[in-house]
């Protein structure tokens, strides 16, 4: 079986369960989107829970990917500026191109917590966010310790579904209809002026 | 049309939405789960928008009514340790008896990035639950800001998705796997020892 026909349908089955949710998640749907022919989605994932792994994989194989790319880039935050803007840069990201992965992600979410084998695909995730928030807040030469830095973190979590589906008053309400000062005012609830 | 069918019809549809996600949100379960005749849930909410629309005012309406018992039992918080015991019992309620109108809530603001409407319904309570705890951490006495105060709303709101459906490993990689530890290292986070 080809490794990019296998991510072809799983980058598919995201914009699938992004655009159309759980309901919307069917082989037949995943086919068209992955413009490949009818049958295909069902012979490499052959039920339902299939895809919905197939869709988790294929989430947690990008955030490895994607955190991978900012350790070389160079992304690393010196000082509470380029912290600052690091995670501006990602809430923006969720509002924008990252919004169909993030998306995928909210439903696997909800769906794990009926099923917990999706929960353990998504586990490793969590882990790695946390670790990874803390390092950045560590290089950027915070006071952290790993409730400030987890406290961070949660309230960046907490960001992504009003980013993805908020209504414009429920955005003002969290802060977040200015990114730039989201994030300027996390940190200084946190760490201080 | 009766208030109280209505009632009836929006919790079973919030206990369906729980159990089987968005793809099992049919009249026909709805049904099933109220224990009404086939035709009921189809006859008051004719589709299946009009269905998500009745379990999100529902889901409004018990949150409007779970605040104001709050309110009136006297529960207001006098300073820290009150105010820790109160978020405590909250988290305890998500992951306990409040878990299934969470998860419908979870299911909800998913759906919601698709359907402004719905994002619409439920902004009130984005709105309420920022002022509420807004007002707890002031009632508990701390050096409140509004930024502060946000944050702390925004990390409880995180802890609710790893509550409902976290493997073990992601619920302690978010600090979860002790409430009590976990609120007062929050707070603490905010508002220093």
């Amino acid at each position: 079986m080809s490794g990019s026909r296998r991510e072809v349908l799983g980058d598919a089955a995201i914009r699938v369960l992004a655009e159309a949710g759980g309901r919307g998640l069917t082989h037949r749907a995943v086919d068209a989107a992955a413009g490949l022919p009818l049958g295909t989605a069902k012979n490499y994932h052959p039920s339902r829970d299939a895809l919905l792994r197939a869709v988790a994989e294929r989430i947690v194989e990008q955030y490895e990917r994607t955190t991978a790319e900012l350790m070389v880039s160079g992304a690393r935050p010196v000082d509470r500026a380029s912290l600052a803007a690091l995670l501006t840069g990602l809430l923006r990201n969720v509002a924008g191109p990252g919004a169909p992965r993030m998306l995928a992600y909210l439903e696997l979410q909800a769906e794990a917590a009926r099923r917990p084998w999706l929960a353990d695909i998504l586990a490793p995730v969590v882990a790695a966010d946390f670790t990874g928030f803390e390092h950045a807040q560590r290089a950027a030469g915070l006071p952290v310790t790993p409730r400030r830095a987890a406290t961070v973190t949660l309230a960046l979590h907490a960001a992504i579904p009003q980013l993805l589906g908020g209504s414009p008053s429920a955005v003002r309400s969290a802060g977040l209809d200015d990114l730039d000062a989201f994030v300027h005012g996390l940190l200084e609830s946190v760490y201080g002026p």
